[in-house]
């Protein structure tokens, strides 16, 4: 990583505004001298939030107002419209004219992208951009793309998505040939819907470290460290996780809480219990990445606290310094050589 | 319920045939002393287990001889071609001679769907049958259909899985009106894909006490009884659960034999931990139901050791006994009218 990177902020989006992103913008610029933060939105509100934090004057932070907000609800389209003085979209302008290298938001994810597509555009040779995030697993992390983005894919785009996570998985994990699989309902050949044969076959022909069919559990294993799905089937599997984490705390809470006796167990039983939950903890994984752009664009989820913004923030340091969407760029080029050689 | 049950059990499925499936058998006839049990397959194997838990010349069980074995991975329509004397086969055709009243098998699972469907048909209004099961949630449990028969379906299909799952949780689960929903990337009208959507506008002009759209950490929460989707999402969501509630646990037993500390909380949490880890169990979840045959048949966990699949059979002795086929046949054949109505 050579040189600064500057990161514009959309400071209003999220459900808690300048409240929870200052405070977070500030946490990271302490840890890292060679980023700068440009905090976009509300002037008055976010200088406020600067000073409440004692980082008035501070050079690393730049305050940029924008009049308008995206609301959370918000169709994109209408939000591109008529929005384009909100706080997400001047972010992203700054990154187009250059003051910025990446973009952060909290706001409303169908905006973000719709604003992203439009104002940045997508790669060459990529048809749809996807939201790509890292879980938990036994020994480290998986990549999953995508989460949402793409409701309804071809096989093309889920060979796109693969190229994508790999390279993220490459230069931000430092993963050297990270394992590719494609999420499917059984590891046999005859699994799967037309779709994921399809993406198979022509996965199987790609330069990608390619392993083939994966199952859902597979995820939180090890064994695999980009998993690639539709929109629509990454988003279930990442909210039925979710929910069954939240489940399993939620028990392991109430029951630990019963009477006196497993109070006391509770006090003794904590830092495992709380080291085992805080490796889990979403706020550590927040930060899903919009690949597929000609710049580096983090969605933090709407209800991040101080913590996880803060780490949305740091993924997309890491993605920019890593210049991730030039690297999309080298190897869907290469790709398609290599299809065309092929 | 009225009258005694009588199941057939594929004495040879699942990894460990007979050395599971009998002793499951002895334990679950012991329970119920009106439910009689038909164990097929190799006579002279199930007769030795029989012998072994002290359950010789009991009257609840009855011994099928069947020659043939249908391996884990032979293609349906080929077990279906040359597998006439198959335990599954066997136990299957007992149903539709009417000497029992429901099979249950922890053989191959297409080979079951697909022998299923041969012997027994399909109701009339169900165009395809579908994988369900109960799923834990905060207070009590979800089913959840399809887990992975129909990688492709159409919105029809998903009205037709939301019927049966319905009929389902009311007469098994004893819910009124049990609240159904479908999986969606979001709760808004604007989410989903096409199928999605069209499956809803069905759905609200259903008689069923449709809730709408649900995400997928819906179905640990509690609020929803029925869950609908298809078979890839579905598989998909419930292996990732697996792998969720899989590395959670896994965490927990590393951080409390990391040392003398820690081993001596988990002495002390275990009561704790213990109830837990075993209300959520998969075993005590083992026993899908392929739903929409005009028979019970309840698959089995490959794997299931004797506890699961003890829950399998008992699974299939509620369904027989609370006539769940023909409940959903009048149930459908209503929506018919209903819709025709409209």
């Amino acid at each position: 990583m050579s040189g600064r990177v500057t990161i514009s902020v959309d400071a209003m989006g999220g459900d808690h505004g300048p409240g929870v992103t200052v405070p977070a913008a500030c946490e990271v610029v302490r840890e890292w001298p060679d980023l700068d933060l440009i905090l976009v939105g509300d002037a008055a509100r976010i200088r406020e939030q600067i000073r409440a934090q004692g980082c008035e004057g501070w050079d690393q932070l730049q305050v940029r107002h924008a009049s308008q907000v995206v609301a959370m609800d918000e169709p994109p389209a209408q939000a591109l419209r008529s929005k384009k003085d909100s706080s997400m979209r001047v972010a992203i302008d700054l990154v187009k004219s250059g003051e910025s290298d990446a973009a952060v938001s909290a706001g409303n994810t169908g905006a973000l992208m719709a604003t992203g597509r439009f104002v940045l555009k997508t790669l060459a040779g990529i048809d749809r951009p996807a939201i790509m995030t890292a879980l938990p697993s036994r020994n480290g992390h998986t990549h999953m793309l995508d989460l949402g983005a793409n409701v309804d894919c071809k096989a093309e785009h889920l060979l796109q998505f693969a190229v994508m996570g790999s390279v993220l998985a490459e230069h931000v994990s430092n993963l050297e040939r990270p394992r590719v699989g494609l999420l499917n309902v059984g590891q046999e050949a005859i699994k799967g819907n037309e779709q994921v044969k399809e993406a198979n076959a022509l996965l199987e022909r790609s330069p990608l470290n390619y392993i083939g069919y994966v199952e859902g559990d597979h995820i939180y294993c090890g064994d695999v460290d980009v998993v690639v799905c539709d929109g629509f089937v990454g988003n279930v599997s990442l909210k039925s996780s979710e929910g069954v984490a939240r489940l399993i705390t939620g028990l392991l809470k109430d029951g630990f809480r019963r009477n006196l006796v497993t109070r006391a167990a509770a006090l003794l039983a904590a830092p495992v219990l709380r080291a085992v939950l805080e490796g889990l903890d979403p706020r550590r994984y927040n930060g899903a990445s919009l690949v597929g752009l000609r710049a580096v664009v983090v969605k933090s989820h709407g209800g991040a606290d101080r913590m996880a913004f803060a780490n949305a923030i740091r993924i997309a340091r890491l993605e920019a310094a890593a210049r991730v969407p030039e690297r999309i760029g080298e190897s869907v080029h290469e790709l398609l050589s290599h299809g065309t050689a092929a």
